[in-house]
């Protein structure tokens, strides 16, 4: 009797939780340091020490009324004003508190965002490959996802293909910049040609389409590589961040949407994305974790360790003879399959206990997913491993 | 170009927005202390030290990348069995850490509730007065909120027109208990009396209807009266809780959902409440305030103090003249306007610096709702101006 709605999710989990069984099953029979687990993006870093300070002296110094209270559905207004003034410095954006809307993640905010602008039956754009619960949060108003097909000479977005499935239905597009699961930079030569696209589109059709920006992997960028500041280029775009990544806070789901000024009816739409934030039934984000990443507003993530890793597995399986492509942010790598099916990729990895994420959970046959946010240790004892597989494969 | 659904809650939320304002010009105007501010449901009781405690502790103690990671959707198995067996404890249940989902507050696990059940069209009753965003919660899902008129003698649930109301739509019923705004707690006569209808209805339709026993008040019940544990009388009971009342944290958004097994498909029903927490954007409740409400599962509400702001306001309101609902639960008072149309009852306590919510906002014209989660003073130095209220009304 649950919602017909919820019984496919309820089928498919059955196959998630099968996978997760196996890596548990693999765990428990060779040992957790012999099973190299490359399936999940939970930060292997710890959230940086300053944080930790930053939540006992608030505990220590400010009234627990407030730091565990009510505030603005949006958010402490000097939370949010700070979060701005950071930005405002890093970017050379002009943004005020109120431009902020506090969020339980970017999960959260990115349904903020769809509930406050899908209508039933409009469609939401999507480069694969692409976190596939973009559909379940699309599906969550009725919206429709519509799917851009992979560019795989780049993983840059297709734009060609972006601009044919554009239509009058059309409502807004995601992006994730870094990108999961490929980590490619979008450059600002494609958000530059994608806001010419959309400023054409929206001409011809007569009404705004929106371009969301998932940015939990924005201070994940290697090489000194700069990802570009998407209202910058570009006026109805609204940004969602999370700090899950940048300070190790997955669990703590606390994170902010940026709706501009020039996003069309900014005061109507910040309002009713804060009424959707409240009747979600988030009400507001996690109080004392706002306090805290305000005060930490500047920390930043632990670049250098995963930079490590990501050169340290790059360079690795590219000498066993593997396909990569060089990841530039985020931290994914993203790798051709040497099989056809790169489901039997995955399967001839756990012979050797290794464990990938096939493509097809990201739309896009033919690659795995590696998460290289686990420890040092877990990179360089895979890599005999790979080779391995390697050989079996016949890449070697 | 926002969607048409969030229009409606955009032009309603000046008129929040106004009454909100209103408040603050009281307050800047007269200061803080000689404003009676009775609308809010923000606890002036601090959180418990012992809270305060155990986050340094686990901060101290534990890894952070479990204490700030992601764990199961559903929440650290370990909170969820500490939370199970302190309940089976004070009620006789025989719930294990698989019946508990771990949600973003109240608000989030009623949601995760409607999404999990709710087709749309289908029917979801409520007893008014009730807490009017209830509706919203149902309309996120499609669903079509029923009202039940009041029974104004006892604000216990009329269950005559609630038994009229059923019919073949009708999907949930959700009762808040201890009530909010009423502070009426409903007895176990009428949870069995709903019970024994809504087992008939079952057979008579031949489907499933569920109770949502809403209950974040559940620890605030005086003069030693029994708030009824609903899973004991009906089979297919969801019950929802939230620490933000007992623990003072409403800021925090920590609580949860229990399916128990005897709810039909109680498999089925909880992994797919599970996904709904997960796909909702939440993906978890909050992780550190989850290991930390566990370790103050048996701390309790400070019920001392709303027991004496609750005699305090009651006898004083009831010896000014006015006729008053004497609470038992809850941190509200619900009194009945001396004029025909509430606002203006409203209307002239703002005279006086007093500041109520008027009964139409709960569904139930006629009445107004006080929430006396102030402080002492503000009680005792309010009464005086609910005396010279109760003159000019006529009823002194």
């Amino acid at each position: 009797m649950i919602a017909k709605k919820m019984i496919p999710y309820v089928q498919n989990n059955s196959a998630i939780r099968l996978m997760f069984e196996e890596g548990n099953r693999l765990k428990a029979k060779y040992g957790t340091d012999k099973v190299f687990d490359f399936s999940l993006g939970n930060p292997n870093v710890p959230a940086p020490e300053a944080l930790k300070e930053a939540i006992i002296d608030i505990l220590n110094t400010e009234e627990p009324t407030k730091v565990h209270g009510y505030m603005s559905n949006a958010g402490f207004p000097e939370v949010r004003q700070t979060i701005a003034e950071e930005l405002n410095g890093r970017f050379g954006t002009k943004f005020s508190g109120n431009n902020l809307i506090m969020t339980v993640g970017a999960g959260s905010g990115l349904n903020v965002c769809l509930k406050t602008l899908l209508d039933p039956g409009e469609e939401v754009l999507v480069f694969a490959p692409y976190f596939l619960e973009y559909g379940a949060y699309v599906r969550n108003y009725d919206g429709v996802l519509v799917e851009v097909t992979p560019n795989t000479e780049t993983f840059q977005p297709n734009l060609v293909d972006f601009e044919a499935k554009i239509n009058e239905k059309t409502k807004a597009v995601i992006i994730n910049n870094p990108n999961n699961p490929t980590g490619v930079i979008y450059s600002e030569e494609t958000i530059q040609k994608m806001a010419a696209i959309l400023e054409k589109k929206q001409k011809e059709y007569g009404h705004a389409i929106y371009l969301i920006s998932d940015e939990p992997y924005r201070e994940l960028a290697f090489d000194g590589a700069k990802v570009p500041f998407v209202t910058k280029y570009y006026a109805n775009t609204m940004v969602v961040y999370s700090y899950s990544k940048s300070l190790s806070l997955p669990g703590e789901r606390i994170g902010y949407v940026i709706i501009p000024d020039e996003v069309e009816d900014s005061e109507g739409t910040i309002t009713a994305a804060t009424i959707a934030n409240r009747i979600s039934g988030a009400v507001n984000a996690p109080s004392l974790m706002q306090l805290a990443v305000a005060r930490c507003a500047d920390a930043g993530a632990d670049l250098g360790f995963y930079d490590k890793n990501r050169k340290t597995l790059y360079e690795g399986l590219t000498k066993c003879g593997f396909t990569c492509v060089k990841p530039e942010g985020a931290f994914y790598l993203w790798m051709k399959s040497p099989a056809a099916d790169e489901k039997d990729f995955v399967e001839a990895g756990k012979k050797y206990n290794i464990l990938m994420v096939p493509g097809t959970s990201f739309a896009c046959p033919g690659y795995v997913r590696l998460a290289y946010c686990v420890s040092y240790e877990t990179i360089v004892n895979s890599l005999p491993q790979f080779e391995k597989l390697a050989k079996d494969m016949g890449v070697a």
